[in-house]
């Protein structure tokens, strides 16, 4: 699918299915909506699937690879060769994600849609539909040509496409790229212009104060520079953004369009959604949000799209950790949702 | 062991252990610190535990039940008949706290520490420790003896010994008490009398905002009757608590004073907590919290104790829910620490 016939596919949930599922938690024993979000969870994923008895058994998580060309400004704690050595780590296993996800009962796919080193490995994981040995600087001009960046939300999509072809129930998004939380906090600083710079740029994986303030000044004249236009977010990805927070709005795209959830990481998946989201809102619902990135625009980018996040563990390592561990959160929901007995089948009286 | 011979028992967290864990999470492919509160965990759970290998293999949710003379004011959405009811239910695998335990690989075990109606049961997880049939109405007077509390804590002491007997690495704690939110925020105010009480105080199961208002006015004048001492938290027991609240003090001190971990779950369970560090601040680093919940005093109860929740799900069940969830976020985090490869290898560059 390219992506405008993605988005033309796009469907809203299912209400009449929603409201059975609100019935059957009503009927549970256990007070009204106590059960919070994992209530909402089951509900969204039932309006999502088109059926009340979802089923979440075959999970990934993707990690979308890029590189950036402002990772040579400094910005970064790391050296940009990490990126690729990361990619070896994940594919052999040694990762904090390949951890994780292996708790969660999920597959973690690799793919390289920017990486500046070719990556030569052969892996049933492992997808090369590299776009660009990297993006550009962009300090000095835009990052990509609006071409790349729409071909980087494709790779996206694509994934989805293939992974439905093999079977999937849900995806967890995650990324991996030395310098990334500078372009995502510079597509934030666009898309919510009125937010002070400092609010939206943090550590990434460990700046000091001073290289925190070097990193927003970079951003602040890139913007400048470029000249992003916040009513095209292919234009923002373009001028601004990075070639896997462009994929990672494909995937969420990619669930949208084929009826399927997307769980989000941290900052730059957050980022990375709300891209898809501002190319359509009809993404949304498909969403669902993991944990709170130590990152301080993450809370920002989550409240653009009205997303609250489930949990608060100070984590900014990215890698798709938070999904993976959202995905345990929804075992617990889906296990009330099918394992409680009704006041009726328990014998426990209604509230008065 | 007494409650004496217990607090006495308590011994501070192993400084050496936790410093050798942290050498390890520094080592891993990761930023330091990048995985936030999944490292803070593993150090808590060594430092308890006194290996640089932990463990959690065997888990147990325990759901103290009771009565409460004050569910006859009106303060609960429930009729007091659900508490016995809601016990046949965990025993017999229909609640909320069987599905989410059965997910996170937890038994649930029940005690009656203070239930209305004899529970005529023989079940391999069931303890009849009840003291008393309920407390007293404390609107009129004290909830219970200063012996009775005692004896609470005693009970819940009791239950970690015999299940240290058995072999176990960590307890959740959770309950079940209709109108047991009104001694929890009355338990709260005493030892937060700055706090106004409306933030103290929430709907419980389920009170529309008069009712609320309505059991704000009973707390505040059964606090004005009894006159409980703050810097006696077991005259706050006996004048404004409950049995079960007690006995989850009692959980916390046992743990503490065995050297094993409690994870905690929402308001009730938190006060529950509260008493003990009242009683004993020692228990304090054998305390992990699990979930925030929606009623308004939990926030208070955990920063009084200076923990963090770790999850934000807008539950308001109690019962352990939240806990049982927060053994698989100890999951995620031991997999991480045991699974994870080190940069060196992982062949990773360090940073810069």
């Amino acid at each position: 699918m390219t992506l405008n016939e993605a988005i033309a596919s796009i469907k809203p949930l299912d209400e009449g299915i929603k409201n059975k599922v609100w019935e059957r938690w009503d009927s549970l024993t256990k007070p009204p909506r106590s059960l919070g979000r994992l209530e909402e969870i089951v509900v969204q994923l039932a309006g999502i699937m088109r059926t009340d008895k979802p089923e979440i058994d075959d999970r990934y998580i993707v990690v979308m690879a890029g590189d950036h060309g402002i990772a040579r400004s400094g910005v970064s704690a790391y050296p940009q060769e990490v990126t690729v050595q990361m990619v070896y780590n994940f594919l052999s296993g040694g990762a904090g994600i390949n951890a994780i996800a292996s708790t969660a009962r999920a597959k973690v796919m690799v793919v390289d849609v920017g990486v500046a080193k070719r990556i030569d490995i052969s892996h049933p994981y492992f997808r090369d539909y590299n776009i660009l040995r990297g993006t550009e600087d962009f300090s000095k001009g835009p990052a990509m040509s609006r071409e790349s960046a729409v071909k980087s939300i494709e790779v996206g999509i694509r994934v989805i496409e293939e992974l439905n072809e093999i079977g999937f129930d849900i995806v967890g998004t995650g990324e991996m790229g030395i310098g990334n939380t500078t372009p995502s906090s510079a597509i934030l600083k666009v898309f919510s212009p009125d937010t002070p710079l400092e609010l939206l740029v943090g550590p990434g994986t460990g700046l000091d104060e001073d290289r925190i303030r070097r990193k927003a000044d970079i951003i602040a004249k890139a913007i400048e520079l470029n000249k992003p236009d916040p009513s095209d977010p292919v234009d923002v990805l373009s001028k601004v953004g990075g070639l896997e927070i462009g994929a990672i709005a494909g995937l969420v795209i990619g669930c949208a369009s084929l009826g399927k959830p997307v769980i989000i990481d941290g900052f730059i998946s957050t980022v990375g959604a709300l891209l898809a989201y501002k190319i359509s809102p009809d993404v949304l619902p498909y969403i669902i949000p993991s944990h709170l990135s130590r990152e301080p625009g993450h809370r920002i980018a989550l409240e653009l799209m009205g997303l609250k996040p489930l949990l608060t563990l100070d984590m900014r390592l990215g890698e798709g950790t938070g999904s993976a561990i959202g995905m345990l959160i929804i075992d617990c929901a889906l296990s009330a949702y099918y394992n409680m007995k009704t006041f009726e089948e328990a014998g426990v009286s209604r509230n008065v």
